[in-house]
């Protein structure tokens, strides 16, 4: 792109053409999933290499892969509660060694893979504990359960392999309620709060409030997170910008369509001003809208559907867990998400192999080109 | 058959033999799969096709596969109820449209196969709706919920097939037990009944009718539909019958077997008068019995064993899903048969490719002919 | 090894070995899988043969394969209770003679593969049920039950062989729980005790004792059997040694853990003191520790973290399955040793293929055998 105009323009032309270039290289290699990352850091300390595997799996919860907006999204947990980012920095630096001493794929630990599982146990863990912040022991059931997430990934994957499928978050989604189960409401040791079912009585008296139901949808991208304050949410918001706006834009359209089904079901008020209607639709739309199939017209109708079947989905599931005191937390997304991509027929030539999953902007590109046939592979960050 | 006797029959004789053999001949061609009609339909208006793609879908609820079936069963629907005839049109159309738009694979489309999901759908809706018949909003669900459907089947087909699997109506029992759930028993857009549990206190008091329990044999078959008239039971076992006698007895047969294992679990009467105890049998049954497995007297064996089966599994299911208010709707048979279906050891030589199924009485005679090797594959209406 | 010394010894000191070499030759024909004895019973009685098949199967229960450690396991059930120990004679030849009569694989029914899973479901309608000892009725679901065992485990192999798993004691928790939904708590002809939650209210007010505590855990080794009775926990324990002193103690050490977990979980000390808690953690740590994974001192960490999964999982399902009454059998430490069993990275070198299980002391042997790709499989018991 940057060469085709070479011999046709003057020399001071070129010159500030090929910096504006750099300028542009250097801002597009920061957003995406910087492979060439991982070639740099290749031979730097262990410690350094664990940070930045540590905070590709951050942003792999919210399906993203990218070590800035990792430190960014980790920032706003921070921001939103210290005592959860220090869970979810612990949750994620567990489940990332105990893969390195598992021996696991290691691609698939400098992916971040093995990290964001145990990230959204501890964080879970620390939301729905009722013994208040800053309760330390309760590390020690984070440490545990990451480390069980590292087994359920590593099980579940040669299951969902046979069908080209993610693992994605059942290892999280498996291990909380089990971990929920286990500890009862009334733990002596590990108390947490139940969780109610979003249709449940009394029903709905006071008005519903438009703006705080505006709000509602922002929070639900924080809620991917467990996070509901509204500040770190938008800075969650922008990390994910930075991997890829295509993504961002799919978070908020997703979590406005949960929003509309919680509407539409007359859910709880607080489920839809908290977001929590709104996360599961926003995860159903980003993974089918840009990343798991190439984007256009069609496939952004399907991230639309799947982000509604996500939303129902869950106010089913929620119904039906909250009965017995557990959070239906994001299994209804993951599950609708897997449905969609074992999807056969026209809409299944969108769909990009496993392998060859990067950014929704990447993926629109590199499809292009190995359709093309091109065996060569091109460093991605090339454009 | 008819081309045997040629040369030692008289002129006369040979006549009368010619046209007796084409009578039966075109009898004979509106019963079974009627798979000639594909061939004169593909030239035809799209309305007229999807017409026939519907009425097949009907009788795929029943798994049978015939447009003239379909129409019998779908008078006889409208003839038990107006309004639950609508939904169950509506739900097939909608979902036969869908799986088109979603370019599913023709074959499938013309068989039906995407249809009766979404049609089971809508009469379930419709069945358990409280809102009083001709609740128009009630659509708006139904529409909604076969179009699901069709993803449902879409999407489990991959993983089913692995094992050569049919998808049956799975998608139908995961879609409305998800609607239930979604929807709650207080919507206030929605409402439904809830369901009672089969072994529900209080314990049956009142004698136990013998005509009743008898009547509720053949209301086991109108059941599948969702239809509790005995007049419009009748008829569809009639439709059936069409299709296939053998697959018509083994309906009943299996609707007997169901009775028989709720009155040894003295479920309450009520269940054994309205033909809910028998139709998770007659499924079972039937699709054991000459369907799946070439027929013979181990394979009918094998089909008592899991109208059984399906039967028990089915109380044991209501008895679980009831307690939160649920329907078992299919699931029994639907898990009975697929586990037959997946049995290993000398019963499984007499299983049917699942791409080889036709009409039980053609499975009889052309699983001779392939076993035989023979690589003409002759029309099957020829026999 | 006795062939070896052979040239420079004298010819008494030769006599002395190879007569001490003889009889701990005939001992280690004892323990083990007794593979050698298949050859011997092939032209015997069926009625012998069946007797070893379900011996076979009596040890498949606690992951073992021996008919003598069977012999000595049936009579500690009959000690414990003999009608126990009818019921689960009723249910082994059952299971087992239905496998031959539906063809199943003969290496599977000799093996006792097929028996043990019927042995299970016919113990525990026993425990559960309330109508008490020698009501002979029980014995037709048992008949039942375990001959739906059968089916269960045919049905699922294929499945699970996908990924060569064990189709395991599956069957028995799927039939067990049908039993318990189809037959609900007041059923006339099967009534049963509903199961307790272990963390379910009242709290622990008593002070827990010690020696009871450590009691469960040889306890704990025989609720693999349902049975609560501290001699013949121990003499099912002797049993086992018989098989492999190693399974023995990677029994009792999983006992211990799951104990330990339970202790952690405050769970009601019933649970603690009648072996409940342990007996999960005991099942997967014997699957792990030297039986579908070669000994070393990574794999015998592994088998103590699938203990703890198991027992904390068991307390999980518990709680849930409790709270309708039903209970968790052992569904935990089946689940637990399936992800293991599916791990991949640098534990799943230490796999053994299903298809090279022995007892955990012949497959240190085997293993460095095949992997040197020694192509002469040489007689298992001529080490």
């Amino acid at each position: 792109m940057w060469t085709d105009g070479k011999t046709d323009m003057q020399d001071a032309g070129r010159k500030r053409a090929s910096s504006t270039g750099r300028v542009i290289k250097s801002l597009m290699a920061l957003n995406g999933d910087m492979a060439h990352l991982d070639k740099y850091m290749q031979d730097k300390w262990f410690v350094l290499q664990l940070a930045v595997w540590a905070l590709r799996g951050v942003t792999r919860v919210i399906l993203a892969n990218n070590p800035l907006s990792g430190a960014v999204m980790l920032l706003a947990l921070y921001w939103a509660s210290p005592w959860q980012g220090l869970l979810g920095t612990l949750g994620v630096l567990t489940a990332t060694l105990v893969a390195v001493i598992l021996g696991q794929d290691s691609a698939e630990v400098w992916g971040g893979l093995h990290g964001f599982n145990g990230m959204l146990v501890s964080l879970l863990m620390g939301a729905f504990n009722s013994a208040g912040d800053w309760y330390l022991w309760l590390m020690l059931p984070v440490c545990l359960g990451s480390a069980t997430s590292v087994f359920f990934f590593s099980g579940l994957s040669p299951v969902l392999d046979r069908w080209d499928l993610p693992v994605a978050v059942f290892p999280f989604n498996m291990v909380i309620v089990l971990y929920f189960l286990c500890t009862g409401p009334d733990n002596p040791h590990f108390p947490h709060h139940l969780a109610v079912p979003p249709s449940s009585a009394p029903p709905n008296v006071t008005a519903l409030s438009a703006a705080q139901v505006l709000q509602g949808i922002p929070l639900g991208v924080g809620q991917i997170f467990a996070c509901g304050s509204l500040g770190p949410s938008l800075l969650i918001l922008a990390g994910l910008c930075l991997y890829s706006p295509l993504q961002a834009v799919h978070a908020l359209l997703g979590s406005a369509v949960g929003t509309l089904a919680g509407l539409s079901m007359s859910v709880r008020h607080e489920c839809l001003y908290t977001g929590l209607s709104g996360f599961n639709g926003a995860l159903g739309c980003m993974a089918v809208g840009g990343l798991f199939f190439t984007f256009s017209w069609r496939t952004h109708l399907l991230a639309i559907a799947c982000a509604f079947l996500s939303a129902f989905v869950d106010i089913a599931l929620s119904n039906l867990l909250g009965s017995i005191g557990l959070p239906a937390c994001s299994w209804a997304a993951t599950l609708s998400a897997t449905l969609m991509l074992l999807l056969r027929g026209s809409l299944s030539t969108y769909r990009i192999p496993l392998a060859r999953v990067k950014a929704p902007e990447r993926n629109l590109c590199s499809r292009s080109r190995w359709e093309a046939g091109s065996t060569v592979e091109r460093d991605s960050t090339d454009v």
